[in-house]
């Protein structure tokens, strides 16, 4: 029987040099491995579904653990991850699934955001959270330029020189995009950018956000966008933009993997 | 004629030992005094409406300053301002007035508001914003006691030992309070007190936050708000909670004092 753990795993990007353990750098991964091990006193390895960047924050990001019991059921663990967590990191959906579920080799799509702020002046409170950008923009270009990411493309102007967010061995930049779109938040302040994809290349998504804000500067038209899927060369897309405005919004998986998030009786 | 400049400051208070100067602390008066001396080439002394404690935020905080001339326009001096200091503190509305006006002695009311977050998990990008209380309280004998404060009492048992926050020279601490509420938030996951008044004792809306939360969780009765008052003893009321969950929501003014937020041309 399977003590693999699947968690959801929220966290503000700005309190890390981002998701994956370094030395030195407090990481959301760290945080967690020194979480689990303080509870159940061995170190596990923790998987997530997407190595997001320093600064860049989650809403729910998806992990797993094998854990070496089940003695504890899914919602004790929420609750002990919580109390030992720093504020800026929270767990819900604590359950154990088969082992043939992995956080990232089983996610069927992920869905990123990045806010842009158009108003004048940025509220502190706001600041950790978008990218300020006050200036004239053609958004009608932009929201024109932002359809034609969906579908299946390479990618390959859109990856950063290092390669694959998802795995570095895998060497094929093409990714498919279920859908992406632009829309004024509820207040009209912000410029709200929406992707969903099967999966994405490493700095993909800040990379289509500075080729969309090209697009609306004018240096780009909406047209462009299929002459960089063939270019394939990253320098001619738009720069990454600040990280502090993405957030991986969720992660998707099959049912199936579901074994169950209550102790295991034996 | 008077070179008086009149503004609204908003800041996270996450970032700041408080509002007023302190010797080795990063103050959000210390950051608006050197942008001052950064764009002018003088120093100003920066006089606010509240000295907020550290931890607390704004979001319309009122300060003035006494510039050495008029050339430059309130919009310049919003702009140059929001340019050199930090995002976590942002202006808005400068403009010359009266050298009647004073930013604390002629504020006419301030409104506070606390946010207490209710639910089990608090969002990793809430948690600088707001009280965690996960646990039962009586919701309707707080709003019963939330009343009680309105209008003209002693808030002795209110304040800090060290005296009031308006004025330590001041030694009444009888204030006027206009408006006293609690109310769930739209998500209704928050519960937020707001409150409205003439002026308030140093520690003052915290306590009574702390004393809201002990007839929320039975230790006094609404009416004990009444006894409070006649005791003057601070160690009887609720001990106050957390900074981060306070903000100073703004601060009203006679409009008499105004003059222009035009350049002065002689």
């Amino acid at each position: 029987m399977s003590q693999r753990l699947k968690f959801s795993v929220s966290y503000d990007g700005g309190a890390f040099a981002g998701w994956q353990s370094q030395l030195h750098r407090k990481t959301v991964q760290d945080e967690l491995e020194r979480a689990f091990q303080k509870i159940g006193g061995t170190h596990v390895r923790v998987h997530g579904a997407g190595r997001t960047d320093a600064g860049v924050h989650a809403l729910a990001q998806v992990a797993h653990v094998d854990l070496p019991d089940r003695k504890m059921s899914g919602e004790r663990w929420t609750n002990a991850l919580n109390a030992v967590l720093p504020n800026t990191v929270r767990i819900s959906k604590c359950l154990y699934v088969s082992e043939k579920f992995h956080a990232r080799f089983s996610a069927k799509g992920k869905t990123y955001r990045y806010r842009i702020y158009r108003g004048k002046v940025v509220p502190p409170m706001l600041w950790r959270y978008v990218l300020h950008y006050p200036f004239p923009l053609d958004e009608d270009a932009m929201r024109a330029a932002a359809a034609r990411f969906v579908g299946t493309h390479d990618f390959a102007s859109f990856a950063a020189s290092t390669g694959s967010e998802e795995d570095d061995k895998e060497r094929s930049t093409e990714r498919e995009i279920y859908s992406s779109e632009l829309a004024r938040s509820p207040d009209a302040e912000e410029l709200v950018f929406t992707v969903r994809g099967r999966s994405f290349l490493r700095y993909m998504v800040r990379k289509m956000i500075g080729t969309l804000l090209d697009v609306g500067r004018g240096k780009l038209q909406p047209a462009d966008i299929d002459r960089l899927y063939e270019l394939r060369e990253h320098a001619n897309s738009g720069p990454p933009p600040r990280p502090q405005g993405l957030c991986m919004v969720c992660v998707e998986h099959e049912e199936s993997f579901r074994i169950s998030d209550q102790l295991n009786v034996r």
